[in-house]
């Protein structure tokens, strides 16, 4: 065949944020390629996918040869890959971009200087520093790895500061390799995100902010548009905004943000399409799957307007009977084709509805159904309060 | 590994409908098979694809043993290749359904036994009975071959009597093998049709009746819900349910009809998803392609409510500039990735809006940025009557 040419996108990874860039992609006309060290990653049932490891450069150059740009649905695809990658190929986000946001402590040090507090935190390299830092910031207080922390691992929490031997006993091995921060702890009123993208030509969006609800470090749901946002929606996207412009940022990203007596605070930066933006798959009218996927190819960035409001049950370890999901009204089931294991993000469904109230009954009904009602409470309380 | 059992559905047919189940079945953690004769199938992108014929006992064996069940993304596959599958998996819908929705004479026959009014027909098998049926039905009327017509090919219109020889020396030598019928022209006000699903349990469901403009015999724009029905909704809903449980039907199917003197008329069944519903990716709850999935897998049916108002454009022979389209709100590209042809469909764009005027000024805008005001000039004159 002569064939037209149609746009591939590479991808490093092949999780489920892989498989629904895929899917995303589709539409468009444009095909992706996934690369991943295990040949059952769940982005390798709808799309090719190259076994390999980050390591096998002979197997990354023909994947480069093979791709119109390269994106990642991991964050922490070593700096080094990356940048060897951009130097034989487009790479969005740049590796520049990826790597402040793979260092808590350059994250929060660019919030800073880009105008978005956070709370309190210093670079702990050693037993000593952790006590120094601890005099400085107080209890209680969190000690992260900079580098590699996800879904709350790599995170040791200090109620005072009696508790520096156990932490240290805990995460001091990876002080010399990934390095620690010690930050303040936040008691925040609310846990919110937003989910914004850039293009290459610097067009610049964002979907409303989400609120988001987490258990044991890992996300459990999300609900867009966060109620009860006041001023805070617009101060969301600037702070976004202003992040994206000082990174020269292409693609979607997540800005995760504590709200404390009020005001934003910065957390942190997912420099990809995030778990607290699958909502927009179906909440909104273009998702951040799509628009990251038009983002990093240069196409023009898609509506991301909502139709009403929508609610996310994140399915950790195994997924639950699909019944009331797929029996509900507006409700949509994500499989993501993965081996159930403890801990292992495997699916998610989303619920919409015109109104906050419809949305509340929704979420009850599938929740009683599932004998899950722990798991949508606070959500339904937000709802409550709208 | 171990490994969970993910349900495969095989699709005989790889193009732009056995790619839209095949995204569609994803997030249900389904996963698709396609065979077609042809490597570059645009399914193929999206999905495993078997290159074979149908006439290859040995590739279709191999693939029944991988499937959970097979399904159609093509009417005319051969009755007895489904025939043959069917003892050895599960086919749906059932061949004998099949086979009467691949024969517009049994086709029309089913309709008026199920209470569906229909314009005269009469079989053709002679060049005298070319002659009777004329004499019997009156022209303007139409010839055309029983089985294997789509896209209004294998069809001849007569003005008038006179056009006898001319559409005999056409479509003559195919009454020996595909059959012909004679049909009284009908001077339609309108055309719709009605996608319905009807699962493995009997669970019917329908979508609203969509109006549909033809250019050439080929879709061209469609328009959902069809504007100012009255009680033709309900009416619609009824005789698809009554075709379906006659067939004992399971999976989606369209019901094409024509609206004369305020009444509906049979024209066709098609037995699989439609172009007509192609709308309800976005603009339904659930779309054909995800009740299709669930159906044959004997799922429970999805929400078949509807979002707003959508309308339709097909884009037939080559795909025009998409930046309209991706630049529009709420307005959606498909790119079915394959090469340009005249008179190929390889793509379509839908555009949703929650109320008639506001999708008028959608519509008409892409339109216009496009140079394809007369394309969807009917659609603007419908939204208009509402
Ligand atoms: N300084 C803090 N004060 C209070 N709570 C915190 C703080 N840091 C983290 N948390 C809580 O722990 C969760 C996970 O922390 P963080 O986002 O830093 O880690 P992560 O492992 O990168 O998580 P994710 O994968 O969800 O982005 C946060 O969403 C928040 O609920
Ligand atoms: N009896 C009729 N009277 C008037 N118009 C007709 C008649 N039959 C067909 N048409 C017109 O031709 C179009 C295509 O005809 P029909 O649906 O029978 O053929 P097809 O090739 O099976 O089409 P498709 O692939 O769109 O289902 C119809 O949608 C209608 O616009």
């Amino acid at each position: 065949m002569s064939g037209r040419h149609q746009p591939v996108v590479g991808i490093l990874g092949g999780g489920q944020l892989a498989r629904m860039l895929a899917l995303a992609a589709a539409p468009l006309g444009v095909n992706c390629l996934a690369v991943d060290g295990s040949a059952d990653a769940c982005a390798g049932q709808v799309a090719p996918l190259v076994v390999a490891d980050w390591s096998d450069r002979a197997a990354l150059e023909a994947f480069a040869h093979q791709v119109d740009v390269v994106t990642f649905d991991f964050e922490n695809v070593p700096a080094d890959t990356a940048h060897w990658l951009a130097e034989r190929v487009a790479v969005h986000p740049a590796p520049e971009a990826l790597a402040v946001a793979q260092d808590r402590l350059a994250e929060k040090t660019l919030f800073r200087a880009c105008g978005l507090p956070t709370t309190e935190f210093m670079a702990v390299d050693t037993r000593e520093q952790l006590d120094q830092a601890l005099a400085a910031i107080g209890a209680p207080a969190i000690l992260k790895t900079r580098r590699l922390g996800y879904d709350g691992k790599g995170q040791f929490r200090l109620a005072t500061a009696g508790d520096a031997d156990a932490a240290w006993a805990a995460l001091g091995a990876q002080a010399a390799t990934l390095g620690l921060i010690l930050e303040a702890f936040v008691p925040f009123e609310r846990e919110l995100s937003i989910i914004a993208v850039r293009g290459r030509d610097g067009e610049f969006r964002t979907w409303p902010l989400t609120g988001n609800w987490h258990v044991d470090g890992v996300l459990s749901m999300s609900l867009a548009p966060a109620p009860s946002l006041g001023p805070l929606q617009q101060r969301a996207s600037e702070h976004a905004r202003a992040l994206a412009e000082r990174l020269g940022y292409v693609g979607v990203f997540a800005l995760e943000l504590f709200v404390k007596d009020g005001e934003l605070l910065g957390n942190e930066m997912a420099p990809r399409v995030h778990n607290s933006g699958h909502w927009t798959i179906e909440g909104a009218h273009a998702s951040q799957f799509e628009n990251h996927v038009r983002a990093v190819l240069g196409l023009p960035l898609g509506d991301t307007g909502v139709r009403g409001t929508a609610a996310m049950f994140n399915w950790i370890g195994e997924l639950p009977d699909a019944t009331p999901v797929l029996c509900g009204v507006d409700a949509h089931w994500h499989d993501y084709g993965k081996q159930a294991r403890p801990g292992r993000k495997v699916g998610h469904a989303t619920v919409c509805a015109p109104d906050a109230s419809t949305l509340a009954t929704r979420l009850r009904n599938i929740a009683q159904a599932l004998g899950r009602e722990a798991q949508v409470e606070p959500v339904l309380r937000a709802l409550a309060d709208v």
